[in-house]
């Protein structure tokens, strides 16, 4: 609906400050290693067959032992299942989960896939809030309130899409031992993994595999900037073999036996990509990132009507909230981010989509130059429709 | 359970002759072209981004003209889905189709992914029989009793899976006629389209969407021996254009959009790959299908207790039947199956799997002194449980 107001006269660049995939900027090309990996895997004649329900043994491992090196014990190749993608690993947790009368507690503001997902496979779902005036930290109360004994598990994403918050250790732990207490599992969507450039260093929640069972979403499409390549895992961090007890890994087998698989080749790549992937690569992605954070914020404070609660510190996105009283003929978010591809062909989510009303999601990870004309075109829109221009 | 069978003291190489995949072996390693496509695409840098929908559109281009080729009318990119290989074809295909009470009509013996993924979404199946007699024809007549109002569709596997027939141009018009006058769509799985090494030329069914709305199924992975690259692509060929009149096109493209695609490089690599792989490669695999369907034929014409009704001249497996009454403690196909595997370290699938209890399906694409060393090994184990031994 967005993307259909945008201008065809408008000769500028459509800038998409929407979803996070910075893979078309040149410096945000993936690393060498990556891609050498592929061909080689490619070249080898060895990848051409169909793969395995779970995946190929040498991937797997591979991302046990990557996964492992932040962890006080280690996964195993049992642990892993590879997936196309971390969406793909969401549909696999989920549905492994679902059965008449589950329910699963989702964040808000939150990543609107799992709501559609969990609808398409008719498992209920329930949210808590993340609260702004603690750094999105998620708000424990409300998870007890929500909780019943149909929960199965609570989602967080961490770092935070659409908040671009990284949770503390301690506050990670809180929320293990608030699940372990109502008997629920933690489905923890670290797609964003590493990608932290704040004072915040990046904890998986597999830390708290032996507080309570932990299933680990993740994939190489963020931290290697390759989306296109459908790689990704779904891990169970689970010290004490309850999900094994409850009969939850063979679920997800069994899903993950008649669902599609990444392609052989990628997933022959796997161990190359993420054993040799030099630390400049990761370091200029997150020097990238914290540079256009910084610039976001900076430019954002500049427009009276953005409200930003938090500076992001992971991810590639920011939540700010619209004070529309400073704005003159603009309804909602949703009519915002209308008017604004319409009049400054670009795109921007409005905050309804992940269930914050009257806020936008942007995203900073583009080109540092785009990223400022994307953010200029934004004042200028805001400064065209305040108030004040009565 | 016939894996579980197989003997680990027994030091022979496992032989499987249960699969259309023969791309472990060098003679079937994809052409030079295929990967140097792949190659190209992902160097290029441009493909790491996530796809879209209904596929990156140069690759449905491509696909639309590799197949009008062989059509009296032109496809259009947007008659083409790109899907993760064949599979998610069907997958798609079943879904958009299937709706409280609706059934579909499958071949018998057939390909069982059709019952399995029709059960997992609750589409009611029908069976109509191919005729072994008549080349493995479908049952015209069958299909006129089968059918009623909940009828949606029928499928049709060409090249046949299991059975290794391929149907004649008149054949084909009389099933599109049948399936013109039952007001249902015909399903043409052409996922072994091309591979064809009798008498009978490959027609695809789409040759009569001017009779009856076809969606073809198909792929890379036979054509060019690369399953594991999973590329395939759904197709609708409807020239009077009644899939979109009731709703079919919208309902596709729906289940395309939440369904996981092709990794991104591999769509890209897809205009190369259609348009440039050279006629030797494609003569190439054929010359190897052709020798061993000769060689197989020819073995189990030597085996008293297995009766093959038709030379396969097309896909990559035949049927066969078991005279149980010439083995000696064989209780059925299964049981013929499980004792091989333990005894001859080979895996051959019982028809059951297929709806044709007391057959074999036997795969003859492997390299040849492959599938001799396995065809010895079926007559051995077939000379020592005959009933002429007792």
């Amino acid at each position: 609906m967005i993307m259909e107001n945008l201008n065809p006269h408008d000769e500028r660049p459509m800038l998409a400050l929407a979803h996070g995939d910075p893979s078309i900027f040149p410096c945000f090309r993936t690393c060498r290693n990556a891609e050498a990996a592929v061909v080689d895997a490619l070249s080898s004649g060895q990848f051409n067959s169909y793969g395995t329900a779970v995946g190929l043994l040498p991937a797997r491992k591979a991302v046990a032992e990557y996964l492992s090196r932040e962890l006080p014990y280690d996964l195993s190749a049992n642990d892993v299942v590879l997936t196309l993608g971390c969406t793909q690993a969401i549909d696999i947790a989920l549905t492994s989960l679902a059965s008449p009368g589950a329910n699963v507690l989702l964040p808000r503001p939150g990543y609107p896939y799992y709501e559609v997902f969990s609808a398409h496979i008719g498992l209920e779902t329930r949210h808590f809030d993340l609260v702004p005036k603690n750094g999105w930290e998620v708000d424990l109360d409300a998870i007890e309130a929500l909780a019943d004994a149909n929960t199965v598990a609570m989602v967080i994403v961490n770092p935070g899409n659409p908040c671009g918050n990284v949770f503390t250790y301690n506050h990670l732990q809180k929320v293990a031992e608030v699940a372990k207490k109502l008997g629920i599992l933690v489905i923890s969507d670290e797609v964003y993994g590493h990608l932290t450039f704040g004072s915040n260093p990046f904890v998986p929640m597999g830390v708290f595999g032996n507080i309570v069972p932990v299933i680990t979403v993740g994939s190489l499409s963020k931290r290697w900037i390759v989306p296109g390549w459908r790689l990704g895992w779904l891990v169970t961090n689970d010290t004490h073999g309850i999900l094994q007890k409850y009969g939850v890994m063979e679920s997800i087998k069994r899903i993950a036996s008649i669902s599609a698989d990444p392609a052989s080749f990628i997933q022959g790549a796997v161990p190359q990509i993420l054993e040799n992937t030099s630390k400049e690569f990761f370091s200029r992605v997150i020097n990238i990132l914290k540079n256009d954070a910084d610039i976001c914020y900076e430019k954002v404070q500049e427009i009276p009507c953005l409200i930003c609660p938090y500076k992001p510190e992971g991810s590639m996105f920011v939540m700010v909230k619209l004070d529309l009283s400073q704005l003159d003929g603009i309804i909602d978010d949703i009519d915002f981010c209308i008017k604004l591809a319409k009049e400054e062909k670009m795109i921007i989510l409005p905050g309804v989509t992940m269930g914050a009303k009257n806020w936008l999601r942007i995203t900073f990870a583009l080109e540092p130059t785009a990223l400022e004309d994307g953010l200029e075109r934004l004042k200028a829109f805001c400064q065209r429709h305040a108030t004040t221009n009565k």
